[in-house]
């Protein structure tokens, strides 16, 4: 029997748009975040670090692990870059996960940060592109909102998912932002205003698509016998899970949903021994609407085809029977590439000690967090549990 | 006691200028040429994989790991980008190594690939730039040939190391690289040459830097207990150690050798249970000739202040007490960043399975292999040895 591994603390930047903040300023107060959550005195020094950043342009695109890590107490640690695109700090947890059940990590830290403000909104989008297949569909003109349009579309023919499905995903997401001091959105929005937003790559408006986003977060995880040093309260990383698909839509046969997020949550289910029946909540990468709704489906947290239903009729809310994206998920929280994987454990950190606030997820114990890169090339599934 | 991981097999592509080439052709020529030399009846199936590339450019600089698995009887296992400037693929290593210790993994693949032919010689020092320290010396102009002849410089007035010293070094690389067919160079120089050549950043003429290559290494790594599927002749990977330290030269106390080397290459001989002065060759790396001094004296090969003496009188050649680098080093066998750490791993198996030809180490039994990013922020450490 491997060791268990704790998740003792995790912390934020505040998500959003920064543009006073390089990625190291942001790292930097996503960890003073992080190391003031650890409940005893802690030297601040880790065994070894993975930081998740997609970071293809900016002021250190290259071996910034070691940058980030330099000024912390943990500087000298070996680090490294780990880059999925959007699932870079969801491979980046899983890393440390396996360090510390190999014995080669008593202390990891998994982290992501991303700064996409630099970016002119125009390169924003060539940039953001080459994550998804660029031999076609790039090529085509075809960047990731109409790679989910597609998805969408294919959805709705198939399942009769309708625009006011995908909206009410909108409209609980930003609810539950609104409850969230880190998130980039923290206002409530309406299916009206959330229906009548410009249209982006139809069927997909305004208010379907995540936004960019500046950010980063940190969590500690720690081995089972080291937990009393850091907390009477840990959240155990119970199971990990990952798969890869390809990258092109056109390369798969299936368009209304995720094999890679199949694969990764039925690992980490079975990593964790535990059924997706006795999840709580869960933490998905809604990076639009129409990808909250498979995801919803692909986990198995409602029936398939019923995605778009279950958001419309409160069942995914944070009073239905299985909240999805109370932190406000990428829609409203923010997008930050690179931290969003890192993010979702902070939010489940915050879940699972009753930090939550007005978001609070009412006696949430059992937490799944889902994270992919580009169009489910990458995928990243982790099971956590509240402490006994 | 953990159980034990070995490698059962590992190929390359040819090293060198491969305008022809994608990346994912060149990994795919690597893939072929270790699948080739798996010994037993193998279905191409590995748990995960871990691929290091700088790729800040190029076809796919996101998500690649999923492409490059594409295609491969791997495909769909989770994949990895792992960016650590030129140490991408000994962080690579050590991320397999330590998944299959947890158990995560029976059999993981560690890799690395790199195309720099698509970039103008003046793109490419700027890319290359990216990878040291942006803020003060990429901003002042100073390049990776100037920090290392920074180095250079100081090792020159601290320990009497001279220019020839250096040449020394080029000489007996390109003399191995020349009995290696998948060197870029597989030419011996003279000392007259390399003292001759253009100088770069001085004291570092054209023959003390390494070139700029295209290529991809692939190594297959399985736990103890599957070894037999694969191979009677395995090569155990027995330790790994890694280490990281400030971007910037100005940041450090020392110029004349690398701390981040000497961590990692501590906890490697630790996890090992080994001592330097049992291992019969090394390959370290040698972006610069002042940089494999550096790492003889910092491995412990030699005394500190003698890696130039060392190379000059012999001991470091093929037949020297002591041999560094049998395969060419990244001065003749080529440096195509990402690939380097990985196509340290393709030597060793070469080497520790008597395959190596004209460049074989007699008696060779225990290696070590030493991989930086920057100049030295990132450093990996990995020692191997022969079944017995």
């Amino acid at each position: 029997m491997p060791r268990k591994v704790a998740l003792v603390a995790a912390g934020m930047s505040k998500f959003g748009n920064r543009p006073e903040a390089t990625p190291k300023a942001l790292f930097d107060e996503a960890w003073r975040e992080m190391a003031g959550r650890v409940d005893r005195p802690w030297s601040g020094h880790a065994d070894e670090a993975w930081i998740g950043t997609v970071g293809f342009g900016g002021h250190q695109p290259g071996n910034s692990a070691a940058l980030f890590l330099q000024g912390t107490p943990s500087q000298g640690a070996p680090a490294h870059r780990v880059e999925n695109a959007c699932a870079s700090s969801g491979f980046a947890l899983r890393n440390a996960f396996l360090a510390i059940r190999a014995g080669a990590a008593d202390v990891a830290v998994a982290a992501g940060v991303e700064s996409m403000n630099p970016y002119s909104k125009a390169h924003r989008g060539a940039w953001l592109g080459v994550s998804g297949d660029t031999e076609v569909e790039r090529a085509s003109g075809l960047t990731f909102p109409g790679v989910y349009a597609l998805m969408a579309r294919a959805h709705m023919q198939e399942f009769g998912t309708t625009r006011e499905h995908l909206a009410a995903v909108a409209v609980k997401n930003h609810a539950n932002g609104a409850h969230n001091p880190h998130a980039q959105f923290q206002k409530p929005t309406t299916l009206d205003k959330a229906m009548g937003a410009p249209m982006v790559a139809d069927p997909l408006g305004l208010f379907d698509c995540c936004s960019t986003t500046d950010g980063a977060a940190v969590a500690l995880l720690v081995a089972e016998e080291r937990v009393p040093e850091f907390t009477d309260h840990p959240v155990w990383l119970l199971g990990s899970g990952a798969a890869t698909d390809t990258l092109a839509l056109h390369d798969r046969k299936e368009w209304t949903g995720m094999p890679a997020t199949r694969v990764a949550a039925a690992q980490a289910l079975t990593a964790a021994a535990r059924r997706i029946e006795e999840v709580d909540f869960a933490e998905v990468h809604d990076c639009f609407t129409i990808a909250e709704v498979m995801a919803s489906e692909d986990l198995g947290l409602v029936k398939k085809g019923q995605g778009g239903n279950a958001a419309a009729a409160g069942r995914t809310a944070l009073t239905g029977d299985i909240p999805v994206n109370p932190s406000g998920g990428l829609k409203a929280k923010g997008h930050p590439l690179g931290a969003t994987g890192a993010g979702q454990a902070v939010e489940v950190f915050e879940q699972l000690r009753g930090l939550a606030g007005g978001r609070q997820v009412k006696e949430a114990r059992l937490a799944v967090t889902h994270n992919v890169g580009g169009s489910g090339a990458t995928c990243a599934v982790h099971v956590w549990e509240a402490d006994a």
